[in-house]
């Protein structure tokens, strides 16, 4: 490990609202770990090692289906929090969830039961879990309306890999306005896809281009 | 009105968990509603009328697309609260919901502020408020789950169709262990999703039979 990481004052999130019993307590069970990219942080069946507060790099959230197909549900960045991998604090959350890391990643670990004791006693920890959960809860609701409703994913796949054809090119000018106004919807609609779109690696986004960087990809959402 | 509404001390999941003070002002705020089946109590575009909390009667809680077609996330009953009914609580909460009562129902309406200032002051309110959540984010989620992977719905439909082709019959005989074995997967799964067709009015559930009430509906799950 190079540089040693940022320590929590700085990372989590509601310091402020700790007292320093509090403080103290997390500053000697949090533990700080470091993994390759690639790395499987929690395989679906319900492992509980505890909240991650993420310093650097980049965690993906998917599900699996028996026959191995995934689905992204979303990704944390520096300085989000990982709820899922400590899933066993909440009892009625029961859904299997895959953990891994997309980038080499340095995060600190804060024991389930160190976390319990902040939610039972603190009622600013307690709301701060639960608007974690609601912020996740919506990013899963936006994809299922998505993927269910309007296959928007599949017509904006759609929609780029014609143009490509057309333009015979792969870097693309066109504006999110662009394509909102082709496609019939609002452009803060084609904004979040096409982020999902780059995070999935299927384009890179420039000022007014649009670059295809894996059509085989985008090919596959079109059904 | 008939009888008069049970009191949110019999009603309320955790009024054992609320001090003198917190109970007198929840009693002094709530008031009761009755509604006939039918009625649309929230239309997706974020009203925020407060939670209900269900004396008698059904609520349905269901997402709609831009085409007008509906999924039915989940059903709440006695004693179940809504908590989406009150989503600018939890100012993450950034989906749209529609909720209708399938029965006549009624239910106590408390105030989000009153709410609010519960979960603000109380860390049993505020774990249990997380906990309402975790517990309607599993549902979603094994909805998700079972539409987008396995298509299990469909594969339940398909196979109710045909056993009844096969019987001639619309009542068929049938355990839930027998179904399993056929489809290759585990009872809880199959009693599960037969629990969502009969509330969604597609089947009918007794002892050791299910008997096909809308082979319509059924029919349009299969792809």
């Amino acid at each position: 490990m190079d540089k040693p990481m940022k320590g929590l004052e700085s990372l989590f999130p509601i310091w402020q609202a700790l007292n320093d019993a509090q403080r103290a307590k997390l500053l000697i069970d949090a533990t700080p770990r470091s993994v390759e990219k690639d790395t499987v942080l929690m395989n679906g069946s319900a492992d509980c090692v505890g909240l991650f507060l993420i310093e650097s790099g980049q965690l993906r959230t998917y599900i699996v289906s028996d026959e191995g197909k995934e689905i992204t549900l979303y990704r944390l960045f520096e300085r989000d929090i990982c709820l899922f991998s400590a899933s066993c604090l909440i009892a009625s959350l029961q859904f299997d969830i895959w953990v891994e890391a997309e980038k080499q990643s340095r995060f600190w670990v804060l024991p389930v039961s160190t976390y319990e004791n902040l939610m039972e006693s603190s009622p600013v920890v307690a709301n701060y879990t639960s608007e974690l959960m609601a912020s996740r809860f919506s990013e899963v609701m936006w994809l299922m309306e998505q993927i269910l409703f309007k296959r928007f994913d599949s017509r904006l796949a759609s929609f780029l890999l014609d143009e490509s054809a057309v333009e015979g090119a792969l870097a693309l000018s066109l504006t999110h306005e662009r394509i909102a106004n082709h496609l019939g919807t609002a452009r803060e609609v084609v904004t979040r896809m096409l982020k999902y779109f780059q995070e999935e690696g299927m384009v890179k986004l420039a000022r007014g281009k649009v670059c295809l960087i894996n059509e085989q990809k985008l090919n596959k959402l079109i059904t």
